[in-house]
């Protein structure tokens, strides 16, 4: 008998999600049938959209939703061997049974030198996040200026150094001194906190005195209000997230934006990762290739321990990490 | 000697426009120099972006921008005769001197039995502007269902139509009964009054209960908020105009879009017409064809008296109109 802990959702985030808002909760999970697997997590994957999609898709008492690296520990389904590595949605969970379905195995070639926990990040759905919403929204040309916010997380991270890939200015923006400097090291051309600086509009106009023609959008609210107007005639924002508005328990307002779009002509796009699923192999090829030509440089803020699950979560919704967050059971 | 009667820009409106904010100014004109025409005004275009194009381009003591059919009178310049009718930008003004630079000769087989005045409107600026943000931005599929508001103003009558044109079904809301009505007999599928509804975001279910593919603005501002929230996945918003807060003293505020726009994966892009200059002829020919064949009804809201044009222009901005602002001299 194997016991699964898993972190469920003991009530509905509301305002910024709380540690009682969490239940451990253990679990005898049954023998296996035939054609199913017994997974064990080896890496969860912490990420901004939980936040959202908690109260989209989840009930209270569901386990938390995400994604893992897991490792076939007992298996009844020959597609999947004992021994071999996956990719689930089983959510915050250390033991899940799955028919295979929704599950799929790592790159068999996946080099030895990489971490398996970065099929969670760079070289999984925050890359694919960064590499399709970069390329198809913002479509950005060489020599075109991009502006990035939450720089230093996993999605805008790996959004700068395409940018620069592709022959931009990368213009990056986050909330630490530390991941300023972060950037920096990244090679991003022009970093500041936004926290700390007098205006971010002066901060954005000195940044870049001739505007922005690329807007990668992961914060959402005032920022960018501040951001558009700095925007080129035919500018592209993709809007990948929004993270300062996930949290609100009234939902904040701002000035309308209607203006600005049609006199500047600004293209202001949504997206989610899902949309380009069957081009995924192209993209993690693309991702997987430049990390190992040393362009793309990955970094990861590894959380040890299950249990830390909820406070790590907390803390990326803070913007603690630098990086993609990574819990390592 | 011929006098020009222009109204100029007395001093920049503030809020919504006022009759003290313009003159009326006469100016005798010079004698022609050779490559010169002298232009008497026909009919007299009253458009919306006016109000905030005041701000960008005029300052005070300028001629009024706008568009104008005119009859050459007299010239020195063998491309336009006398008797010729042309579109020229001359503004607010009876007659001017051109020396052919921004001229343009108005189709040499304009239909006899249409007014010329129609190309000001539904086959002018205005229709184009439907048609290239229709067809090239809301790219709306047969069957899909597209919103249009200020959909009895000179470019939303004629998104309408060609929106049926391409099989869609088409809802439309006015900001008057007699408004609906006129929207009902140019064959819009449902219609309402967005001033006398309960609830817009009922009116909006209830035209369409299955939401909406493509969202066609000219208004911006809280009616674009409500609206946005029925927009179906993948949907399409083409923001034409803004005239819910052109004459804003204080910038309006309202709930930020971006999780909306991401959840929703919406496209919303900004135009201006002048983006497919080099397409106007196909657009031109499209809009006189279907006009000709029935399919386009146009309606003008004629106002006589070129000392009337203020008058008119704070009218259109009330939407007093039905149909394209017209002044006959």
């Amino acid at each position: 008998m194997v016991c699964a802990k898993s972190w469920t959702l003991k009530k509905h985030f509301e305002g910024f999600p709380k540690q009682s808002d969490f239940e451990l909760k253990e679990v005898e999970l049954p023998p296996l049938k035939d054609g199913e697997v017994l997974l064990e997590a080896v890496f969860l994957s912490i990420d901004p959209y939980m936040r959202p999609y908690s109260a989209k898709v989840m009930k209270e008492g569901d386990v938390m939703i995400g994604e893992q690296v897991a490792k076939v520990v007992e298996s009844k389904n020959p597609t999947y061997p004992v021994g071999a590595f996956v990719l689930c949605r089983s959510g915050w969970t250390t033991h899940s049974i799955s028919t295979g379905k929704g599950l799929s195995l790592m790159f068999p070639n996946w080099p030895e030198k990489l971490s398996r926990s970065l099929a969670l990040g760079p070289i999984g759905m925050p890359g694919l996040t960064a590499y399709f919403g970069l390329s198809e929204i913002c479509r950005p040309k060489p020599g075109e200026t991009v502006l990035v916010n939450a720089a230093a997380g996993a999605v805008g991270s790996i959004v700068g150094q395409i940018a620069k890939i592709k022959g931009c200015k990368v213009v990056g923006t986050a909330g630490s001194d530390e991941k300023v400097e972060f950037l920096k090291q990244l090679g991003f051309d022009e970093v500041f906190n936004y926290k700390t600086v007098k205006s971010l509009e002066e901060a954005l106009k000195k940044a870049s005195p001739t505007g922005y023609d690329c807007y990668f959008d992961n914060v959402g609210g005032e920022f960018s209000s501040v951001a558009l107007e700095q925007m080129n005639t035919f500018g592209r924002i993709a809007l990948c997230g929004a993270i300062s508005l996930y949290n609100d328990k009234v939902p904040q307002t701002g000035p309308y934006i209607h203006k600005t779009m049609i006199f500047k002509e600004l293209c202001m796009e949504g997206f989610l990762v899902t949309r380009w699923k069957n081009r995924n192999d192209e993209g993690l090829k693309a991702l997987l290739k430049w990390v190992e030509e040393g362009k793309l440089k990955c970094y990861e803020h590894i959380t040890e321990g299950f249990e830390n699950m909820p406070k790590a979560f907390m803390g990326m919704l803070k913007g603690e990490n630098v990086g993609k967050a990574i819990i390592k059971v």
